[in-house]
């Protein structure tokens, strides 16, 4: 065999061997297309760099790595800038070199222009280093997807300040509501080790542009806050910081008792005051770029400023002013609810708060979930979105698939996040979306910020399904530019992660957009939410009835009897609706004109009630979960007709993945019909499949050992 | 750059890249030897073979991906035997090919042997599927180790039956005493998803021998026994059986009345009798090679037949009588002891089961620890091995490193499980080793058994240490053939795993075969044992006394005083050592001729003894411990020495280990000093290193979150 032919097939051998998902998105791989790979090749022949600093030398190795294997050749680098080099550069060097203008760029921003045709000089510049890193993965993703690089004249500057993942991560590496395995943070062997995961993890952030990580669960331990683990948390910072990643920590409020030897954690008392200022010099004195706290108070069960007769806000200040001086931030959540309080828990979150606006300090941000229950796959806006004008609301989406099949189930979630983001408060008239109340523009807010609930652990591919890591990139891609359209992302993901090829590109683009209505449909069509197993919230289980809160019950949400289905929260029910825009309760006040997809979030509806397909609403139930399952086993025969273009061990992953998530469409399908089947008392509409099982089965079925718990 | 310069490079850069530890030993990286590769490459040019089944499927598919890898070409494969050829046949095509004699091959052994000088034509043959796969393996080895493949005349069988990996990993992947992230068993996920670990788990098991994996915790959970938990166990042993792993579960004593419903668990109650016949037949129907079950019975609180009055043996029985039927083994341990008994826990073991030789079922093994008490860095041999002649013993090794250093400790076993092998009991006169005990030689046992408790985990390296792969490896080996030396051993996994350049593979031996004793000496020198941390048995706590259980107290088992120290186990004292033979009690009996290796574990020695060094027992005692640190000085500078022989990422990271091994070393030896010298009132020899902290500090110190517990 030639030495050519050789190399190819080691190629080969090599790229399949690879195939484990642990490079995530981040494949330097030969381009496959020739044509193309010669066009680049006759472009980029070397890159010139000046300047060092730690951020800067990771942005040349990758541009090094990225190039040289995207064109299987090796690149020089060096100063001089001749033919057919990409220049990395900072506004000093540029002195007539670029015609970029710094201004717009900011901290984070950054262009890549061709400054030379002829020459083919393609300039990746930023007014900071870790713009240039940016750059530098925005250049080489548009290799990755085969986009020209003639003529180059983009800039791209964030539209959110803060791009956070919030890890609900215990310091015994278990992941609340985590599918890929432990916790990636291994606390008992930090600082003295440091994994090599550490490194990978900050840098695929740093390609995606999240720049803020929380490393610890909001249900919190105050030990973390201990000297001993502040010295592991700064390990952590050292390896995260030239990677442009800040971290963060949850703080537990009644530290100051558990640690501190305090007799009471109130937000208004001088030495708890102090307690949390010297904990945060402490912080600050390890790790100078310290992000700051988020909180999760007086919430399931989490102490809080209530605790003493204070409010949220009381509580958010003084933390904030512990870290004021340092720059540091506090992320106060918003997801808070009483089982005590009689009213509807949809409505807590805003009743809590909306008094509260105005008065919490500049750089506190309020952390609201997109809907105002608990990451169900479809919720309607939370009210709070547009509600507090004096207060930076920043999102809080679930990239971990708690309520959307966990670990096994294929499901894009960019549409999710697009849908709340395109919606419209109508908090100052027509096109005041939520897109932008958290990026400031609509009400001016000074900081800004958007939270993923991270779904990554130590299982070799991140997040167990190779799906997931579309997710985990689409949240990055989103906080970043929340302009982007979810087709755009997973084309971009896709690209970079299976492949070019045409076909592979469609077919799988178009399973990814298809994918989250049909969990929708499978599990909660028509607005039904909250119906899940009881704990674990793995499988149907819309029976329960005994959980040890009444708002933690399957029956308190979808309130189905003999005369329908749904909750009311119209004027004639809890009301809930009053707290959206009068457009917005426009759109949902009436039952017979209500969006579907929301009718059961708002209305109590009669099992006849006629939907816009004419089916009743018994029927439409029925269809839209037998639809759940048929987009399912559409996702299978399209898989399978992608064989020969993905690699045989993530083809065979996604196909047994598939199977499972087909088994699990249809055990929704059935419990939940026939047990809803038990209140309308209407049969299966004919040629429907019959359920495999008996309601008691399905009830009957224990997951003592579901993961996440 | 030409295409051939163009493949060394990136072959070298994508060598640099997988260096990961994922793929174990079995790296197939091109021959680093050009006149080596030469003279390979001229030897093998082609394979044949015949017949197909899922086992030679496998062994084929090895062969060629390891030439391929090994000699960087293309390897043919077919049926035709031409020149330069590797012939993988059974007997029945092998008429006039070989000169094989296949009776004492048995169904595991293989031979290799070159049939034709001139032509280089080497055949692999066994009589099985099986075998034919270990010699795949074998010959691989060959080459991975830069060995001959001139006039082969090879021929191995193994040694012992049953090669059997213990795990002891929960069914929510938590595993006991495991520091290598979650179990690789992911229950929540099968039967429907088979995660490629499952695949290269068994490979990996395959390459070095061993046969059978005992999937569940020995502190056992009947929900296993479950048909739905069944319904994954076979999915398990559907992917391990071609590797010709067979599985094993535990048996939880008392699942007849947790999930049988009835009232009792005895052994010699019919119903009991009947349900367990019954779940066999129902787990053979599933898995008809189902190897069989392993016992933890009234051993730390686990239930078992004492419950009811009756035996182990009674217990043991009815277990192989339920199993015996489809050629099933019962592995019944023999590691019990009863805080309730006012005898030392050395003793209880032997006390319990010594009367019971010759009473149990023909396919019954006692599953032996190899020492006394457990597992602790060194103990002398269990005084039951060649003390049941009528009951095959078989030895139970503990691969994972619970009093090891853990997770991040550089400890090779290989030294440790060899001194227990090589140990002579002089059960029937001088040379009765335990190997000749455990092999079934000395006592003509029909059955035959080594268990090794696991080590692997989720993390990308499966042992979180990259050197915890050599203890999985070495166990593997010794298995099947403990006539291998520690060194040798070391020797193969070294250029397997990192290269074969001579400074590297003597460099890296001489660090591993140093390194147990370094363990002892900085941990528990001289016969000391069993004084680490209470519950996670991470750092040391000589003084702990306030444990649940007596015998479970670090100073039950050291005795300090201010006359001296150790463990009067003589006739003046627990007389343990009168459970072994005269012999083996000549050599122990006296604190002035017993080694001193095992001084403490039999004699209560006064602080002013004089050692054979002149020193007195308390300055011997710091010498021992500041040797142990003094190593681990020493190995860090050996492995500074091969940073251009490794790759960056394995280089670091051994090197990270090594820092935190060290500060441990530092630890152990601090803090067990200072509080040994509260006794001997002694103070430091002159010039010795004072320690880092105080008594107080290393008696406050917790870890709440260290893993494994």
């Amino acid at each position: 065999m030639k030495p050519l032919l050789l190399f190819l097939f080691f190629m080969q051998a090599i790229a399949l061997k690879a195939e484990d998902g642990y490079r995530l998105w981040l494949r330097y791989d030969k381009i496959d297309d020739a044509a193309l790979l010669q066009q680049y090749r006759s472009q980029i022949g070397s890159v010139s760099f000046e300047n060092t600093s730690p951020t800067l030398s990771i942005a040349k190795k990758e541009l090094l790595t990225g190039l040289e294997g995207l064109l299987n050749k090796k690149i020089t680098g060096g100063k001089s800038i001749n033919n057919r080099i990409v220049v990395l550069l900072k506004p000093k060097e540029s002195g007539g070199k670029t015609t970029a203008d710094y201004n717009p760029l900011g901290k984070e921003g950054f262009s890549i222009l061709t400054i030379d045709k002829t020459k083919n000089i393609i300039v990746i510049t930023a007014n900071t280093d870790i713009g240039c890193l940016y750059g530098v993965f925005h250049f080489l993703r548009l290799l990755q997807t085969h986009q020209s690089i003639q003529n180059l004249n983009i800039t791209s500057v964030p539209k959110i300040q803060n791009r956070i993942l919030n890890h609900w991560d215990n310091l015994n590496r278990h992941v609340e509501r985590g599918y890929a395995g432990l916790s990636i943070f291994n606390w008992h062997e930090l600082p003295g080790y440091i994994d090599q995961r550490y490194i990978d993890y900050a840098r695929a952030n740093a390609s995606i542009g999240i720049n803020g990580t929380v490393l610890t669960n909001v249900n919190a331990n105050a030990l973390v806050l201990t000297k001993d683990y502040l010295q592991k948390v700064k390990a952590l910072a050292d390896v995260f910081r030239p990677y442009g990643l800040k971290v963060y920590l949850t703080a537990r409020f009644s530290a100051p008792i558990e640690m501190g030897g305090l007799k009471t954690a109130d937000p208004l008392n001088d030495s708890v005051r102090l307690w949390w200022k010297a904990k945060a010099d402490e912080i600050y004195a390890l790790i100078p770029d310290f992000g700051g706290f988020l909180v999760k108070a007086n919430s399931e069960g989490q102490p809080g400023p209530q605790n003493y007769g204070r409010t949220h806000a009381d509580g958010a200040n003084m933390l904030a002013d512990a870290v004021v001086p340092h720059g540091g931030i506090v992320m106060w959540r918003a997801f808070v609810y009483s089982n005590e309080t009689p009213e509807d828990r949809f409505k807590q979150a805003y009743n809590e708060f909306k008094p509260l606006d105005g008065k919490f300090r500049k750089n506190v941000l309020l952390q609201v979930k997109n809907g105002p229950i608990d990451f169900q796959p479809r919720e309607p806006f939370s009210p709070l979105f547009g509600a507090m004008p004096q207060t930076p609301l920043m999102m809080e989406y679930q990239i971990t698939q708690e309520y959307f099949g966990q670990g096994t189930h294929l499901v894009y979630e960019a549409p999710l996040f697009k849908e709340v983001l395109d919606a419209d408060t109508y908090a100052s008239g027509k096109g005041s979306t939520v897109a932008k109340v958290i990026d400031g523009s609509l009400q001016n807010y000074s900081i800004t910020g958007m939270a993923g609930v991270a779904n990554i652990g130590n299982e070799r591919n991140w997040t167990n399904h190779p799906f997931g890591q579309a997710n985990w990139y689409a949240f990055g891609r989103l906080a970043w530019n929340h302009d982007l359209s979810s087709a755009q992302i997973a084309d971009e993901w896709i690209r970079q992660t299976f492949g070019n090829e045409a076909k592979l590109v469609s077919t799988i683009k178009n399973m990814m957009l298809a994918s989250r209505e049909a969990v929708v449909n499978y599990m909660t069509p028509l607005g039904l939410a909250h119906i899940m197993g009881t704990g674990h919230h793995y499988g149907p289980a819309p029976w329960v009835s005994n959980a040890g809160r009444a708002d933690w019950n399957p029956v308190y949400y979808h309130r189905a009897d003999s005369f329908g289905i749904g909750f009311n929260r119209t004027a004639t029910g809890s009301n809930a609706l009053a707290q959206y825009a009068p457009e917005v309760q426009k759109q949902w006040n009436d039952s017979n004109t209500c969006d579907e997809k929301f009718l059961l979030w708002f209305h109590h509806v009669s099992w006849q009630h006629k939907m816009n397909s004419g089916r009743n609403l018994w029927n439409e139930l029925c269809a839209k979960y037998q639809q759940g399952v048929d987009t399912v086993r559409w996702m299978q025969q399209q898989w399978s007709s992608l064989k020969n273009f993905v690699d045989e061990e993530r083809f065979k992953q996604v196909q047994m993945f598939l199977t499972v998530q087909e088994k699990d469409a249809e055990w929704w399908r059935d419990a939940c019909l026939l047990y809803f089947g038990t209140f309308s008392k209407m049969p299966l509409p004919i040629n429907y499949e019959k359920p495999g099982h008996t309601l008691d089965y399905y009830k009957s079925l224990k997951f003592p050992f579901a993961p996440g718990n």
